[in-house]
């Protein structure tokens, strides 16, 4: 790791490197834990195994941007792009407390793991609100620790202040989308327009935009670059969560690691669900309106509602627009003033994340 | 403000100073999220509201850790000092949540608001449920702010870099100690020791030691000076939170913004509780026992609790030890190698945190 002289590594050696950062950053905050005290074990624990999985998809961008803006292959780089993953390990914790989700990359959510801990020792009062307490902590502990791993990732404190701003707006404007993501829920019954607008601040900003904005800044990029990136996420962020949306319907549980339908159960209002909702007849829409969010919702009724939304002709609208919005990213990256090689690999990446099944 | 010559400020009008700072902050947030959607109005409004209320006490440590390592009177180092007011603000947001608890500052909690508007506006789903979600998003949001506030505070990154490894602490610390607090109430009938280690995470290291270091670190305090300040900060910080214990069950529902005995209701293992169930006859440690926890506890029951904490002697041995650490305080301040003036304050700040009723 860390030779100065390779050239762009592949995807898999990226996610490979991020991993052995963020299992550095993380030994490290065990062992601070436990000096606290014992009782934070199982904090630890839940820790560990949460930063173990995932896609490593926002350090990858952010590593890409850095790399498309001339960075070159430092590991202190490489810890700072790291940084993201805590981010969204803190918003999945979060996510499925507030979405009382039961599982998490095929393991018990966070909350769940606590609120089985509390049950399995008789403790005093509700299981499930001490899962919701342990979660919201060790979900305010992850977000808290982005900055403190980023700021110590090695890079320089001029390079660091360069990449702030784009790191304090990511922050924001995911938390701003959640919070629209929940509103529409409540408030049901929202328009494609709305449901594009959570995932626009939710997903295309957050997971590909601002990694590639903040990785871009702290390689000194020049306003061109920055506005190529957005020209090429957007876009790419619009297709991913489209597929998310498909995935969240249509995936196979064994890989997406959640059951199926889960986001028809969940009752999220997606973009997919809005265009379905857009494109049925009366009689259907009051069939997804009525099941929407419905939490026992019987694997009968779960087939019935994919139905409606293939019948309708949504899903292969959906799979065009991926199509047309990946097409439309990779046409940006073609006339991007950036690295040639961190031009192939994002490439690689917008096919990687639009036909991803999991 | 600002002016550079003046000499030290006294405590009301570094509370001006202060609030000054949040608001400046604050509205550029609102700001933010209103370009964002007119749909965030509503954060933005819960926002403003907590952030216009409080004591100011961290920022006030931080800033007298400052004066006392020989900082000038510098608004930037005045905007960092009141970053950690935001910190206080998301820790009390998402302490409502986990404690249930209805009232903050005499106005509804965070998660009450949220599910006002909800029932108020007939939305889909539960109104608790959104209330929470929207408590944990903005808790969030507050808690990434801390660092934005602090970064553009205009210090130098240099200066910024001495102070960071202290916040990042903070950080940890306070979320360990919720944590351990929340551990406490569920396993249930804990010791004096456990509860002492609870208050020394949640509120000696939190409110008082730590946000001292930050600013005598920023000042580029020696190792000497950031001793004296763990030496005051710690026994006070435990008379302080005796303090809080104590108005937790006998303060005026007047002066503290809290119902009367909200700390029985919550079943708070305090050391104040822990205390007098060591002191009491088997029957009267049946009756706190019985009764912790139980949100639904009556006024007499509340005054019985009340008269048995009295009658064991406990309430009179917590005044006793706020007098035993306070003075021990006072003691290490009088030693401390610091600016006279800001000593001079710290005890004033001292005696403030500890005599006071709400």
């Amino acid at each position: 790791m860390g030779d100065p002289t390779s050239s762009v590594l592949d995807v898999e050696d990226l996610a490979t490197r991020v991993t052995a950062a963020i299992d550095g950053f993380v030994e490290a905050k065990v062992q601070v834990l436990e000096r606290i005290s014992p009782d934070l074990t199982s904090m630890a624990a839940a820790l560990t195994e949460l930063l173990s999985g995932g896609k490593r998809l926002r350090p990858a961008f952010c590593w890409w941007g850095w790399r498309a803006a001339g960075g070159n292959n430092s590991d202190a780089a490489l810890i700072a792009a790291s940084s993201l993953e805590l981010l969204q390990a803190s918003a999945l914790i979060h996510d499925d407390v507030i979405d009382a989700s039961d599982t998490r990359r095929g393991m018990p959510s966070v909350h769940r793991r606590f609120q089985a801990q509390h049950h399995s020792a008789h403790w005093h009062g509700s299981a499930k609100s001490f899962g919701m307490a342990a979660a919201i902590l060790l979900g305010d502990a992850c977000l808290a620790w982005v900055d403190e791993m980023y700021s110590e990732s090695g890079l320089s404190g001029a390079v660091l202040d360069r990449g702030r701003p784009y790191l304090n707006l990511m922050k924001t404007e995911v938390m701003a989308g959640q919070f629209l993501d929940v509103l529409e829920q409540a408030r049901g019954g929202g328009s494609v327009e709305r449901a594009l607008r959570v995932a626009r601040y939710k997903s295309a900003k957050y997971t590909i935009e601002r990694p590639l904005h903040l990785g871009g800044a702290l390689a000194g990029a020049g306003s061109e670059t920055l506005e190529a990136f957005t020209a090429y996420g957007l876009p790419l962020g619009e297709a991913f969560q489209l597929r998310d949306d498909i995935l969240g319907i249509f995936g196979d549980p064994a890989e997406t690691g959640k059951p199926a339908g889960d986001d028809l159960r969940e009752g999220k209002r997606t973009v997919l669900i809005a265009t379905a909702i857009d494109n049925a007849t009366k009689e259907q829409a009051n069939t997804i309106n009525a099941s929407l969010g419905n939490p026992h919702l019987r694997d009968a009724q779960i087939t019935q509602l994919r139905d409606i939304i293939a019948a309708t002709g949504s899903l292969a609208q959906a799979e065009a627009l991926i199509e047309q919005r990946t097409t439309e990213a990779l046409g940006a990256l073609d006339r991007a003033p950036i690295d040639p090689a961190a031009r192939a690999t994002l490439a690689d990446l917008a096919t990687a994340a639009t036909t991803r099944r999991s």
